[in-house]
């Protein structure tokens, strides 16, 4: 999807929501057991509920990676089950030399079809590239994250700045606007100003509220633009709404919610 | 594997060569695609051929995810033949913040039952301590890399040091000797001595040598200890030494003359 449509997109729903399908197999509701699948079927049921509030869905692919071929089944499925209009994120944060990125780009954008990939920086230029040659498609890069291990490395001075800045600039003059965004963790509110100063243009992806305690209205009018240009992950705190029979009920009110906050930000 | 049987196989065949199995399905032999999984056949045949001369197996999973499911079966199949006695590294760099880098140490050290996986650092300690809570499994941290994209990041000032140098002595204090090595990449061979500064006792997983035109004898003067604590990896160099009907045999050559190169540091 292009940044055109997914602005369009954004827009006609006047929401920047992302739905996380963190898909935890010990979390989800014990009646699903009975069908075959029971991962895709709580996806699917998810979606249906959750896709009138949501420009995005982002598969954290370790909950299926961690189930074996049965979890890479359950993701095909459920990125088949996507609707089209709707924006789709492998939250992989792969990373290696290029001619392994390369394949790393081959899975989620060809034989997975994704429109994004999440990336890890560290390995610099050449771990980054081959995720930027595919047309409409998009490399989401490590930013700031809203963990603790944040403080690690990544609010660690580098040079003149802290290395998450010279993250955000060396990585934004590898790409454009059209094929790079970055994850900024929301729950580091004082930081989202400053990146902001740095790349104003960019897509973020911004998880942390809901869960993680972020706050919405301080990330709405500290990070959107006149294109909006941000995507707010919730995952837990709207897939695990409920765990009964009525989950998907609980779900869609969930994302409701969320839809209901960002409503105010669209003029 | 413990550290021990580790430091016990390496002594016993006079070799730190690990063998990265970075099965390209676009350069395997031709004759391979009449039999029903050619990625695993060719990978049985270099392990047969390659297995006296070897300690460790690198398995690159971006060359087996981008092909889909019939890619983890191939890669599931390559595991289990690797003999018990030599370590297995999933190479596979994965990074997330802690309840996801559960799902991915799950899906190496238990789903599929790798000794170890390679881990990049920039998400901090709640991304890599997952990794550590395993008996007998291996985190092996990204500290400096031997791509171009090295300078990007790693190479750059940070604090009183480099980045990577951070790197090394942050996340050597999470873990210890027993559970955690470090990606240094051979070709930046001025970095080695400076690098067992900081990290004396710790193994580290030394690409470079071979196709990327490292050095083995400054890499085995410079980076080995009383324990050995090194793996060198050659991929390409050996499991692509030849693509005809008889590429077994000239990995078993090429391995072999890796292997002798190794043999007079071994007293």
């Amino acid at each position: 999807m292009n940044r055109q449509t997914l602005i369009e997109q954004i827009r006609k729903k006047k929401s920047f929501l992302c739905v996380g399908l963190d898909t935890d197999i010990t979390k989800i509701p014990t009646h699903l057991f009975a069908t075959d699948d029971p991962v895709f079927e709580f996806n699917k049921a998810i979606i249906d509920a959750t896709k009138d509030h949501t420009v995005a869905y982002k598969i954290n692919t370790a909950f299926y990676e961690a189930q074996g071929l049965k979890g890479w089944i359950s993701m095909g499925k459920t990125l088949d089950y996507i609707p089209k209009d709707i924006f789709t994120i492998a939250d992989a944060k792969r990373g290696d030399i290029g001619n392994t990125a390369e394949q790393y780009a081959k899975t989620f954008f060809d034989t997975y079809p994704y429109d994004s990939v999440t990336v890890a920086p560290y390995m610099g230029k050449d771990s980054v590239e081959p995720f930027l040659q595919f047309p409409n498609k998009w490399a989401i890069v490590l930013g700031l994250t809203s963990n603790k291990g944040s403080h690690d490395f990544q609010l660690q001075p580098s040079g003149d700045g802290l290395l998450y800045e010279k993250v955000l600039t060396t990585v934004a003059s590898w790409g454009s606007v059209d094929n790079t965004m970055f994850v900024i963790g929301a729950t580091q509110k004082d930081q989202l100003e400053r990146v902001r100063q740095l790349i104003p243009d960019h897509f973020l992806l911004i998880p942390g509220v809901g869960a993680q305690g972020g706050d919405m209205d301080t990330v709405a009018k500290t990070a959107m633009n006149k294109d909006v240009s941000i995507l707010v992950n919730v995952s837990r705190a709207i897939i695990f709404a409920g765990n009964g029979m009525e989950f998907a009920e609980q779900a869609a009110k969930a994302a409701a919610g969320y839809g209901a906050q960002m409503k105010p930000y669209f003029k």
